[in-house]
């Protein structure tokens, strides 16, 4: 019997889009999670509640013919806005033109949006089924009803492991390392986060503005928000497990109190209950994972968190993985059902950018926490947006990575560091007011070339 | 009931070392292998037959009373014996003091002499024993019986991870990786291994020079030959898996002969039977494992190949594993048995200097196969050996990292490239015998100050 289907182990954010894609396509796939099924149960996926959806994001939703459903259920966010210790915040755009921002979006809403989507097509989605673990050679998955504690195999055509940071299938790579050479790294910071959330003002809907990220930043911990739909935000403390103010001390209310009086005294005021929530809620932790290969034997491939988790802080976790179902399904369109040379060439030019943007990730952490309400750092974005107001041909890296994605994130990241080196080295000799920006220009457009 | 058992799970060579260790100090231990006993069964462990052991790994023998009976069963090794495609053999000693040399011995061997030792000391060995998981909190690991499927489990004081490169110990602490924030990789070369041997001549014993380790350097591939008591040398190809000559294009005899006719041609006539042992045997792959923590809860700890593989090219994987031993020591020698503390400190204190050796094992690679026959690292190594006849308190990089256990590799690796530097400059400038190896000895004991 002919093993036609495409098994794809994962109906989150990547999983089922890339089930749409295929589906498209007219391929036959069949859907697995492990979890049940979001849209019936109130589930915490353990992962956080909003996300950022960018232009990479949404060039892929784009090619599924969901952006514009997808957007309906945004929210803008057009720049930070920061709010140092004891000073006044300050809105800073994330870009010099109107038309580039960022979207709050619900995590549920969108993946409930893709799974309606995907059951409008016929796939079958089988819920509280875990892959327990993959045979390479064959295609084959073991399967377990996480209900019955059923246990069966089936076969694919090929099987694609979308299964996230934890992935089961990437498990299974990793137990053949000495065959496939695999290499895989893990990397936790010193630092967690933790959920809080701004509930909606009764009357007046959003208690701080709307359309933007906000950032309480503290040096070596901070705390953001993003906007929700129903008027709350969602809250997320990026904080050391360790040390004197480390999560791990503070494990009393009077501590805890003491502590955000201490640096986020207006928060108080906005999350009343922060307290009720902080001990509540759990305490998760932030990882790097990078590997190579993400495939096997031209039967079995990772993509998204599974092959290349990486920190919150530039907001692309879910935009990288939107972004390797559009670039799988580029090579899918060039080559045909070619398995073996879609899955190489897939890994081959995407592990690189992979590695890039969870690189500049790590970076924009310091950034964050420490940099946004610096004086240098305030003159650069200064400098940034009056450039790209001005010049249609220059980006920021921020620019780069958000909003540029024809950009392979490894092109954006080396051209965004030699002009980041460029306009500190400016900013730190004078004023953006005082400088020829055509002047500054020419010498940006020559890094490009270079 | 109270666990006072020290639960040791694997009985190689370093798990082995530490049981008769914490024996010798009046410690209740129990050893498991998965492994049948090699004293009774001959078992490839899918490893190298033959190491190099060298001042660190001697050390710790000497700790556990063992260092002049396994010296016994060694076959010094005095320098390197490079044989240059079309050219004249020649001899590198290893260092310029005749005290020093590395010792060529059996794994097995020296694996079955230690578990006599800990059997005449009492520590009960269950063989065939394969630990599944372990509970790090309660210290309890889950066995099976691998000739009669049994599992049980079972609770320990504490438990100890020696259980090598592929530990199910270390498995345990990677599935707790976001609690006990686990950062691990592992980097596979893309390089191979494959053993041959030279046999012993009828009546003469070895057939070439038997107190050297043997390079046949051929820049991007290499074989060495190490001598065994017998009269035979253990032969390993370090061999490119991919490309052009890689080994999966050797793949029929025909190819292998042309192959080896090309770059070997002197090893044809002393392995006649090549091609046989080429293909009848496996082909290893080569892989870094770093990791940390080491422990956790203060219950369970790795130590050995399962906390810190490397590659063989400095020769120093056991005696890395050794010196864990030895160091883990002197640990319990200053607190006692307060687990916590020596766990903690035992890892902060020993993962930067196993960090150190599995680099400087990646950097010898490029040094053995492709440096060894090059015109200025030779001067360098004359320079080098001149200036250790001379001078007490000089060492090379390799000298201090080979022969100097006081000095952590970390330390050891820090002042060898600092020389290193130093030395290839100035041999790039003059020879050796045209220095003041004064003027050149008073440098090298500046960079011993910085």
């Amino acid at each position: 019997m002919k093993e036609d289907n495409i098994l794809i182990i994962g109906a989150g954010l990547c999983g089922t889009l890339l089930a749409i894609r295929l589906a498209q396509r007219g391929l036959r796939v069949k859907l697995y999670e492990k979890r049940p099924d979001m849209r019936r149960h109130a589930i915490s996926a353990g992962r956080s509640i909003n996300l950022a959806l960018s232009k990479r994001g949404l060039l892929a939703l784009q090619r599924v013919g969901l952006e514009e459903q997808v957007l309906q259920a945004c929210i803008p966010m057009r720049g930070r806005m920061v709010h140092p210790l004891g000073g006044e915040a300050f809105f800073s755009p994330y870009s010099g033109r109107p038309q580039d921002y960022i979207n709050s979006v619900s995590r549920g809403g969108l993946n409930s949006l893709l799974l309606d989507e995907a059951e409008a097509l016929g796939i079958p989605i089988y819920f509280h089924t875990a892959c327990l673990e993959v045979d390479l050679q064959q295609a084959e998955a073991r399967f377990e009803n996480r209900q019955t504690g059923r246990q069966w195999s089936e076969r694919g055509q090929v099987i694609i492991g979308a299964d996230g940071a934890g992935s089961a299938v990437r498990r299974s790579l990793m137990a053949h390392s000495p065959d496939l050479l695999f290499n895989y790294s893990q990397h936790f910071l010193r630092h967690g986060y933790k959920e809080l959330s701004i509930l909606p003002h009764e009357q007046k809907g959003w208690r701080i503005e709307q359309h933007a990220l906000h950032i309480w930043p503290r040096d070596q911990f901070m705390i953001i928000a993003l906007p929700n739909l129903d008027g709350s935000f969602t809250v997320t403390m990026f904080h050391p497990f360790e040390g004197e103010m480390g999560f791990r001390q503070l494990n009393t209310p009077e501590r805890l109190r003491q502590f955000f009086e201490q640096y986020f005294p207006e928060l108080i005021a906005l999350m009343p209950h922060y307290r009720e929530e902080f001990f509540q809620n759990p305490t998760g932790s932030l990882g790097t994972i990078k590997c190579f290969p993400w495939q096997a034997y031209g039967r079995v491939l990772i993509m998204g968190d599974a092959a290349h988790a990486i920190v919150p802080f530039y907001g692309q976790g879910m935009n990288a993985a939107f972004e390797d179902v559009r670039v799988f399904d580029d090579l899918l369109e060039e080559c045909g059902p070619k398995w073996e040379e879609v899955f190489t060439r897939f890994e081959v030019s995407r592990a690189p950018n992979t590695d890039a943007i969870a690189d500049l990730a790590l970076d924009n952490f310091i950034e964050m926490r420490d940099r946004v309400d610096d004086e240098d750092f305030i003159r650069k974005r200064r400098l940034e947006r009056w450039l790209e107001q001005q010049f249609p041909d220059y980006y920021s890296k921020y620019s780069l990575v958000t909003f540029r994605p024809d950009l392979p994130y490894r092109e954006a990241m080396r051209l965004g560091r030699r002009q980041d080196e460029l306009l500190l080295e400016l900013c730190s000799q004078q004023a953006p007011e005082e400088m020829d920006l055509q002047a500054v220009h020419a010498q940006l457009m020559q890094l490009q070339q270079a």
